[in-house]
């Protein structure tokens, strides 16, 4: 059997792109019951895109590479200085508003507290109102969403122009609005848009598009711009350039190509470098609240260097509560924002500004009356080798607060961790060399506060990331564990900040999940290397025992929201099912090579797959399946008429393609692509027929029927595919491919080959 | 067309491993006439194996991970101890050599040579002799070799027992004897055989071993092993544990795996805390010489810490060098190691060893005759600042050697570099606030030498690295670009020792060409985080020049040796040729599922593939592939002869199975392997069959024929493959697979496909 079928010229063949599939999630949208839409886009060997670079001259090459870069650098100059503007923003919104409350209260502690509380409601009230009015993606942090972009899943509106803005100026009302949420995740939001805006060139509806930055408007380089951002975004919020990379890396993508590599780390570096540099200016005073800090967000690096064997018990604890704590964490927050979904938030707008409101009330009131019933502690005795001033001076930020102290030598340690800036209060609980700063029930009581305020307000509607928190509620128990070892072995070695630090690790660990990218970013933001091995020893374990309960916050935050990520490890089931097993059921639909347009109407409007493979016939009367055709493509021509022809089968492909220019088919990030509602035809048109063949991806990926679903689940994370045909078992082999044959350049190829050319039938 | 094909159980299959053909390498061995021999290695998906563990039970999987994270921590604490002893090693015998030198040269110059150059070469000769008499396979970095058998070759040796011995042996002769090379890339390689060894549970050999850890005897988890292995060795010798997990993924793997990233990262750090632990102990000094430095190698945290903008310019100049002299290195030691190996070495192993001799007459020559002819400085004015003393007491390391000079106030530039172990002298070029202390003079002549001397040394018969010969010719002309930006510029922030750090870079990645793991990696042994966007800058520039000229110096050095790599970009040419055209002139050799023993025989004489595809006869008449079957695996059923049947062709396959146990057709590390001449068989055996069925490869990864041969190049690189079925254009589909099938799970399964299942045909 030999199949004569004629040879293509892949020049041609620049539109017959991509090996997707939208075809999987419109039941679980549909089902779940939200907007999300599948849309066919693009995450793979775009191999036509290549052999367009390929077919043109060096200096086109040259000037994409280059475009490439400049464009990433582009990216990584934009998202540091969205980072830095939200830093300068919230430092300053909650400098005024301390400062505020802080005189006011010398009067009067109502009016004080109503100073306080009128400050972060109307900033919340601004937050919630940007997003429920104007950008509805930007709620919450967006990292599950990102994750579903760069795995082949696009949400409606997450990489809009309008969610960009919604964001920035979301997440400063709601960071600086005190609630118990982060700018963390919303950053790595941030940082995408910008990568997909840049990426296609400005935004059409507002008016900043350049025609000339169209290079990069195919889904593919999209896709990658996108994955540097996303870094770029974690690179900005925690000034950790490569835990950037690793997040990228680990958390985000499935697939990996190591020339993105060396892309996504150069604008991790550009990030650093600008919001360096940005920062270098604040010393100056140029930035009124902000500036105090160093590049390094909570300095430890003087604290414990040293660690005994006796410390690890204590230590695994720690690590054994973060499991336990982060697990009922995502549990908690899931039972909420699932209840929010489906009841909630279904009653409109107003229901959501109402909740964004009380829950920045109710913070309000915890934060401001909590300390005001806890009772002052003595300043320590002055310590040589400590520069901290106890307590703080009025109007400056760290350690020991005086906040309704009666005495001018008195602090209050609740109001030091509660009465802050997040930020602060991180520093303030990460802080070396204050043994015993704090008392027992102060922290239980802020742990146990801040740990409900944070369950509340995850979900609410506004720009929300769960880093700060998570290292807020674990610095806290770490914190609590170090004292008590203090006390125990009475070690002065022993220091509670590095407790903290674990506990904090340990937090994200058990809620999120991560490895690699958590254990670098905490010793980036915290500058010091040698706790590496602890803070691996107590993410391993809070990983493990958050694992027995339930799934990581995102993985659970994506199921909810009906995004289908593929897990790190295919199910236990898959090793036992062969692939057949589980197309069993389904019916392919397939289409002609040379299709009527009726049909094709008809069989979109009957189904919703978004693939379907396309066969023609051969002279001697057999069937061949010549590749697959996506929705999106079909729709393209359906609209667009060029293709249509009375009946004579075939065309010349050269001549069809000419008729369309390749951004026809890319999908614009800023709408929602075509629909079959916008598709107007008069019957005579729909008599006539299209010819497919220019337009099919002629060689998708293939998988015998007998192999078995882990293999192929393999294959769908690795190369970032979105569907794969199932076909029967080969009845001959044409050649095996080898490593060889894949090294030895063309020429070589066929002198090679002879030597290994023996036959025995 | 509806092929009825037996479901089959895929438990019984735990033989039927592997995607792997070995076919790719035996024309370029013989071509090139080493004696590589390409071993059927396992690297890939190994579902089967898979399979098995899947219908083990809780407790077995359980006890499996555990013992995996076992064994992960004792490669990490073998690698960490190994790298200590060497450490150790080298340092004592270094400074025993240094200090009976002074000694003696107090009464005689000519003594005092005669002594340094006996040392270093009564070294030296034990090297040379351990490698080329014990452990052949140890000799060179190992690097490209570690690369290909991750990459699926199988270099014969270079995982034994006796090759880790002979590379700490001789890695301690070669460093210690004073030689222009590095114990960091013999450390990788340590690592990597501590692995293996590891992974199968000892050495035959040498009787150490434990028949109940063969659970990893099997090639995907010992290829894990070794990948967790690469990355303690430079996680052991730069101390640096981020920097091994990346060059374990950027460098080593083209494939990837996240379940892996965890595990080598723990190795990583497991590393870290022994080798601090061990460092920790020898500050009291229980290590002779060696203790008095930190745990980062080369710190530079107290320098530099901001950079203007008009120092981009020369930092650009300083990459621009590094790739020109990068790639010269390249070149030059290509040229030499190809002459080395086809004139040099075959005449035998006494003319590698006089060879190694020669080289470390003519270096022990050099590096004390040169600073004899250079004119001592007078020490500079006493700086607060700085508490470097000059020149530095006698006995004792740092800069401003006293060498040959009549007053007690004045140092020897060029002793100070060369007259020292290496990592002394790198110090003392990246050293900070030490503005002046060098000459031009010296550093051109230091520069030629060294450069020249590296050269000749590759390529030797003892176990060397690149990595500190790079940082030792980029950091002097590093250093001098920085001391003409300190006359120019005349600014006193610009420090010396800066520039010299990243020339270090720009050379290294002009020669090796990594980018991630390398900054990574120079970061972390220098402890400045600032640097990093310089670093990468310097870098980036480097590898572009560089890559203008040649390939990277391991990729060179894989070519050479005959280990096939593939790039990590596909040819220009792949992306219009279709995989068809490629195995155009292949005539494929195939199996019948039942074949005569004289048959496979006489296939298995004739041509050197390494697998070979089986078909079946369908009851209708259809021939069907039903699988693939490894040469190795042939061989070994050959030489059993258990499954030799007299005609019935179809047995049992559970029977057939029960006959073999795993560990059969696993590979041993420490053998070469089955070959045909092991094997005799009676004329009546010949006459005899056997049913290969249950020995397939059932379901091969298979590629329509008029795929992109690009396309399939990332299927190799990115699931780490050996082999692909191409086949014809499929005439049918059988189901599409998508996202959505692979998570659902098997029970919605059913219910999720009916609604979307339409058909139009």
């Amino acid at each position: 059997m030999n199949i004569e079928y004629p040879r293509r010229w892949p020049h041609w063949s620049r539109l017959r792109i991509s090996d997707t599939v939208g075809d999987a999630f419109n039941h679980i949208d549909q089902s779940s019951g939200n907007d999300t839409e599948s849309l066919d886009y693009e995450v793979i060997e775009n191999i036509a895109y290549r052999e367009d670079q390929a077919s043109r001259g060096k200096f086109h090459y040259i000037s994409y590479v280059t475009l490439k870069w400049l464009f990433v650098l582009l990216i990584g100059v934009a998202t540091g200085f969205s980072a830095f503007f939200i830093n300068i923003a919230v430092e300053n919104f909650s400098g005024w508003k301390f400062s505020a409350t802080f005189t006011v209260m010398k009067y009067s502690y109502i009016a004080g507290f109503l100073v306080y509380c009128l400050f972060n409601l109307v900033l919340v009230f601004a937050s919630v109102n940007i997003v429920t009015k104007f950008a509805p993606a930007a709620a919450g942090s967006g990292i599950p969403e990102i994750k579903g972009y760069l795995n082949g899943i696009d949400m409606p509106g997450i990489l809009l122009f309008r969610t960009l803005v919604g964001k920035i100026f979301g997440s400063i009302g709601s960071v600086g609005g005190g609630l118990a949420l982060g700018k963390e995740g919303p950053l790595v939001h941030t940082g995408a848009c910008i990568a997909s805006l840049v990426g296609q060139g400005g935004s059409v509806r507002h008016f900043i598009k350049w025609k000339w930055l169209e290079v990069f408007k195919n889904d593919r380089d999209r896709r990658d711009l996108v994955t540097c951002g996303c870094a770029a975004g974690v690179s900005a919020a925690f000034r950790a350039p490569v835990g950037g990379v690793l997040f990228a890396l680990e958390e985000v993508t499935s697939w990996w190509r190591s020339q993105l590599l060396w892309r996504v780390f150069f604008t991790s570096a550009v990030v650093a470098v600008v919001v360096r540099s940005a920062m270098g200016w604040c010393t100056h005073g140029h930035c009124g609240h902000f500036g105090s800090g160093g590049f390094i967000i909570w300095d430890v690096s003087g604290g414990q260097d040293d660690y005994s064997f006796y410390e690890l018990l204590p230590m695994a604890m720690v690590g054994v509560i973060g499991g336990l704590l982060g697990a009922l964490f995502n549990q908690l927050t899931l039972y909420l924002s699932s209840w929010r979904k489906h009841i909630l938030h279904k009653r409109g707008e107003r229901v959501k500004i109402m909740e964004a409101c009380l829950v920045s009330l109710l913070t309000s009131v915890l934060s401001f009356g909590l300390p005001l019933l806890t009772k002052c502690t003595t300043c320590p005795e002055g310590d040589k080798y400590s520069d901290i001033v106890c307590p703080r001076p009025e109007g400056s930020y760290g350690n020991y607060v005086n906040f309704h102290c009666s005495n001018p030598n008195e602090y209050n340690d609740l109001a030091t961790i509660f009465f802050n800036t997040q930020d602060d209060a991180i520093r303030n609980l990460f802080s070396t060399k204050t043994i015993h700063e704090y008392s027992a029930s102060s922290l239980l009581t802020f742990l146990a506060m801040f740990f409900s305020l944070a369950v509340i307000t995850f979900g609410t509607a506004v720009p929300a990331g769960q880093f700060v928190p998570g290292i807020m509620i674990g610095s806290t128990y770490g914190r609590l564990v170090g004292m008590l070892v203090v006390n125990v072995y009475k070690n002065s070695n022993v220091d509670e900040g590095t407790y903290a630090l674990l506990g904090a690790a340990s937090f994200l660990g058990g809620s999120m999940r991560m490895t690699v990218s958590l254990c670098v970013i905490m010793v980036e933001i915290t500058n010091n290397l040698n706790l590496l091995p602890l803070i691996m020893l107590v993410l391993l374990i809070s990983k493990a025992v958050g694992d027995a309960f339930n799934a990581g916050l995102y993985e659970e935050q994506a199921r909810m929201k009906g995004i289908p990520l593929l897990e790190s490890k295919p199910k236990h089931f898959m090793r036992r099912t062969q692939v057949k097993e589980t197309c069993q059921s389904q019916k392919v639909v397939c289409f002609d090579r040379v299709s009527k347009v009726g049909h094709i109407i008809s069989v979109l409007q009957n189904n919703n797959h978004h693939g379907f493979p396309v066969t023609d016939k051969l002279q001697s009367g057999e069937t061949v399946v010549i590749g697959l055709i996506l929705r999106s493509y079909l729709l393209v021509l359906l609209q667009s008429k060029k293709d249509f022809q009375a009946s004579n089968p075939h065309r010349d492909i050269r001549e069809q393609l000419s008729r369309h220019s390749m951004t026809d088919f890319a999908k614009q990030a800023s709408s929602k692509g075509l629909s079959l509602q916008d598709i107007y035809l008069t019957p005579e048109e729909m008599a006539l027929y299209i010819d497919l063949e220019p337009f099919v991806n002629p060689s998708p990926y293939i998988v015998p029927e007998d192999m078995s679903l882990t293999k192929v689940y393999n294959l769908f994370r690795q190369l970032g595919l979105r569907h794969v045909l199932v076909v029967p078992r080969p009845s001959q082999v044409v050649g095996v491919i080898t490593r060889k044959d894949l090294i030895s350049e063309p020429s070589e190829d066929t002198n090679a080959h002879e030597p290994s050319s023996i036959g025995d039938r």
